[in-house]
C-alpha cells in the first residue's frame, strides 16, 4: 500500500488543461515572463480537438475540426506555425432525407425548396434580431433576458410557428449546433450563442462560415505546435484532483505531483468541474453554474473509401436526415487531394442514446446503411470505420461544449460564468464571448485568462 | 331493421374462394358439365395475386408474383390464356448487407465468400437430402416423421451448427420462403416444402426456380382470364358466412344469399377459417390443423422510379439485408422494357411487427432508407410509393399461406390437412403436394379438389 510521495512543484501559475485555452493561456504566459505549469489528464495535449491517422492513412478529426474566416485567433495562430487549411468539399448535390423518407437534393448552400424552409427562414431571421441585442460581455444586461432565459428552444419554437417541418428543421439545427435537443437547452443561451459566432448563418453554414475549411494535419495540429513550443512545462497524464487555495494563493494535488502556484487557470469544462475537489468548495454561483451547463451528447463516426465515389454521380456528400436513423448530418471529409473518400457522420443528441447503446454491429450498420443512403452501396465496405463517442471519454465526457439549460443564466451566469474564483481563473470554450464553444473561443478565453492573472500578479507586486 | 331476404340459389357445387384454387376447381368443374357457383369475398378475384397500375404506369404485384420453370400448371394455364411472361432482371452486382453493416456485392446466383456461406451450404444440403425422404401425399408415413415435427426449424439449426453467421442466413431463408420466424416453423414441414418444391434451390433462386420469371400482365392475369371464362357463376363481395350440411349436401349463406349445393369445395386458408362458422362443427383434426397453421406475415412494398438507375452503375438490384433495417430483400421488379425502375422491397416475420406499427412516414423513411442503401441516393425520390401489409388485409390476414407449427402435422396432418369433412373438400395452396404454398399449388389444390368431387357426385349419382 505504499505509493511514491507526491513530488512538489512549485511556480507561478498552474494551468490545468492542454486544450486551446489552457495552451494560449499558458503561451501568453510564458510570453509574459511568467512560470508555468500546465496539468494535462489525458496523455495527449488538444483536449476536444483530436486527430488520428487510421491504417487506410487518412487522417481524421474525431473531434473540432473546421475553421472560418471569421475566427481570427484561430487563423492567427494557424498562421504563426504555419498550419494549412483547405475549403471544406461542398461541391455537388446534398442530399436532405426528410422524415417521412422524400430526399430534396439541392445544390450548394442554396435551398430554394422543400418543407417548412420559408418559415424556417422567418424564425431564423427573427433569431439574428434577437441575437442583436445581446451584450455579449454582458449578458445578463440584455434586454428580456430573464424572459427568453425562462424558456426552453422548444418552447421558443412553438411559441413562434406552428409549422412542424420548420419546427424538424429548427430541431436538428439545435442537434447539429449545441448537439442537444431544444427542450434541454435556454432560448436566451441559444441568442447569445447565436450573436457570439455573429450570426445564424455563421453556425450553419460551410463556405465563408464556421465550416469553412479544414486543417491538412488535423485540427489539432495547431495545440500540438504551441505545445512544443511550451516544451517542458507540460505534464500529461496528470488528471487534477484537488485544488487548495493557500495562503500564497493555490495547491494543486494530482496523484503524482502538489503544483503550488500563485494563481491557477482552469480551462475544465464546467460540466466535468466534478472531478476536481475545491478547498474550500466552489462558491454557489460557480457550481450552479457547473450545475447549469450539462455537455452535448455527440458521436462522429468516420468511414473511409478508396476514392469519393458519391463526386462521380453528382453529389457533394453533404446530407442532413430528419428521419429515424441515428446519422443527423454527413459532410464529405475526405483529405484535400481526394487520395481517398472519407464521410463523417453526426450521431446527436437523443439519436445518440439508443445508438450508443447497441451492440458494435448494429452501432456500424446503421451509420453505414445512412451513408450508403446519401452516398450508395459503394458505402457500406469502408476501408476504415471508427467511432468517437464523446460522452464515453472521461475527461470530456461529451462534446462539442457545455450548453446552458433553461435558468441557467439567469440564476448563475453574472457570478458563475466567469467571474474568477479568487486565485482561480475560468477559461475554456465555455467562457467565451466571441465564438463561444469554439476553438477561436477557446484560445480567446485562453488569452483572457492570461490577461487576468497577469493583471493580478502585477497588481500584488506591485 | 328490414335487410332484403336473402336470394336462395341451387346449384351443383359450391366454390368459396375465387382465387387459383377456386377458380381451377369451377373450370374443371364446369368443364365436366357441374352447375357451379362461385362465393368471394372481396370485390375481385384473385386472392393472393393482386395486380395495380400505379399513377407512374407501373404494374406491380402486390402479392405473388413468379413462375418458374417446374411450376407446370401455372405455365399450362398462363399459356391456355396467352399470358406473357419475361425472366426476372438478376444482370449486375447483388448486393448483401451483412448485420455488422459488412456489404459484399456477388454476382448472379455464384456467392462465392461470404461468412458462414460454406456451413449454410453444407445444412441446406443436408435439408434436401432429408427432404428426399418425404412422402408428399402421405406425410405421415415419413421416416422420422414424428421426430422432426417436435423440433421447430431453429432446433433443428442449433442442433446442426454452431455457426451463428449460418443460422443468421438460414433464418432469412426462413423469412423469405415462409415469412415467419425459424422458431415458428415445424422443422418437418420445411422438409415436406423443400420436398414439394423440388429442392431446396428450388425455393431461393431466381433463374430456373421459383422466382424465374414475371407476368407482363401481373401474376393475376390469368386469373382474371380464367374468372372470364367463368362468367356468370362467380359471386364477389359475398363473404361465407355459414356452411351448413343438409340432407342433401351443403347450404352456404352469405349475407346476401343462401347456395344449395350437393358438395361444396372451400379454399379458404386455414388460418382463416375461423371467419366461417360451420354447422355441425368441423371436426377436431380440421379445427387442430386450422390452429397449427398461422398464416406468414409480409409486407411487399413497391417504390416506382422513372429508370432502373442501379443498373447503370452495375447494380442488379437484388439485395438481402441482415441487418437492422425492416426490408430482408430487395427485387428489381422494373417492367421487362425497363420504361421505368421499380423496385420491391420484403418486410417479413418479426421484422414486420414494429415496422407495421410506425407511422406511414416512419415506414416509408425506412424501407425507402434501405431501397437507397442498396440501390443508391435516387432511390430516396420515388414517383409512387406503396406499401400492402398482407396481415392488414381482411379476407387473407397474412402472406404468402400458412405454416405448421411443431407439432402441427403429427397431431391433426393426417386427418386434417385435405381430407375431405362429409361434403365439404379443401383446396387452397395449403392442400398441395407439389409446390405447396405457390400459385401453382393452388391450381393442382383446385383440380384435386374438383377431381374429388366429380368422383362422389359420381357415386352418389351412380
Amino acid at each position: 500500500m505504499t505509493s511514491p510521495e507526491p513530488q512538489a512543484v512549485d511556480t507561478d501559475v498552474v494551468v490545468v488543461g492542454a486544450g486551446y485555452a489552457g495552451l494560449t493561456a499558458a503561451a501568453r504566459l510564458v510570453d509574459a515572463g511568467v512560470d508555468v505549469v500546465v496539468l494535462e489528464a489525458a496523455e495527449r495535449v488538444g483536449g476536444r480537438a483530436l486527430s488520428e491517422v487510421l491504417p487506410s492513412g487518412a487522417r481524421v478529426d474525431h473531434g473540432g475540426q473546421w475553421i472560418g474566416p471569421t475566427q481570427r485567433r484561430f487563423h492567427d495562430l494557424a498562421a504563426r506555425f504555419g498550419c494549412r487549411t483547405f475549403p471544406t468539399w461542398e461541391v455537388g448535390k446534398h442530399v436532405e432525407v426528410w422524415h417521412d423518407g422524400a430526399c430534396v437534393d439541392y445544390l450548394g448552400a442554396g435551398r430554394p425548396t422543400g418543407p417548412g424552409v420559408a418559415e424556417y427562414r422567418r424564425v431564423t431571421a427573427l433569431l439574428d434580431d434577437l441575437a442583436a441585442t445581446v451584450d455579449l460581455e454582458r449578458p445578463w444586461t440584455t434586454p428580456r433576458f430573464a424572459e427568453f432565459d425562462a424558456l426552453s428552444a422548444q418552447d421558443f419554437f412553438r411559441a413562434t410557428t406552428r409549422d412542424q417541418d420548420a419546427i424538424r428543421r429548427l430541431a436538428l439545427a439545435v442537434q447539429g449546433v449545441w448537439c442537444a435537443e431544444p427542450r434541454e437547452i435556454s432560448f436566451f443561451h441559444v441568442l447569445f450563442y447565436v450573436a457570439s459566432a455573429g450570426g445564424y448563418e455563421q453556425l450553419m453554414e460551410t463556405g465563408g462560415c464556421a465550416q469553412d475549411s479544414r486543417f491538412a494535419g488535423g485540427a489539432d495540429a495547431v495545440a500540438r505546435a504551441l505545445a512544443a513550443s511550451l516544451d517542458g512545462s507540460i505534464r500529461l497524464g496528470e488528471p487534477v484532483r484537488t485544488i487548495r487555495r493557500t495562503a500564497g494563493g493555490v495547491e494543486v494535488a494530482t496523484g503524482r505531483s502538489v503544483v503550488r502556484a500563485r494563481r491557477a487557470v482552469v480551462t475544465v469544462p464546467p460540466a466535468a468541474l466534478g472531478r476536481i475537489t475545491f478547498e474550500p468548495e466552489l462558491p454557489p454561483a460557480r457550481r450552479g453554474w457547473a450545475r447549469c451547463s450539462p455537455m452535448g451528447r455527440v458521436a462522429k463516426v468516420h468511414a473511409v473509401y478508396d476514392a469519393p465515389f458519391w463526386r462521380e454521380t453528382g453529389y457533394s456528400g453533404i446530407a442532413t436526415l430528419y428521419g429515424t436513423s441515428p446519422v443527423g448530418v454527413v459532410f464529405d471529409n475526405s483529405p484535400e487531394d481526394a487520395s481517398l473518400g472519407v464521410l463523417v457522420a453526426f450521431v446527436y443528441g437523443d439519436r445518440l442514446d439508443g445508438w450508443a447503446d447497441s451492440s458494435q454491429p448494429v452501432r456500424r450498420h446503421d451509420v453505414l446503411a445512412a451513408l450508403a443512403g446519401v452516398a450508395g452501396p459503394q458505402a457500406w465496405e469502408p476501408l476504415d470505420y471508427v467511432e468517437k463517442v464523446w460522452p464515453r471519454e472521461h475527461w470530456t465526457i461529451g462534446g462539442y461544449e457545455c450548453f446552458v439549460t433553461p435558468g441557467g443564466w439567469t440564476a448563475y451566469g453574472e457570478d458563475g460564468w466567469r467571474a474568477p474564483t479568487g486565485p482561480v481563473h475560468w477559461a475554456g470554450a465555455e467562457t467565451a464571448s466571441v465564438w463561444n464553444g469554439y476553438i477561436d473561443g477557446a484560445i480567446s478565453s485562453g488569452d483572457r485568462a492570461a490577461t487576468e492573472v497577469i493583471g493580478a500578479l502585477k497588481a500584488r507586486t506591485g
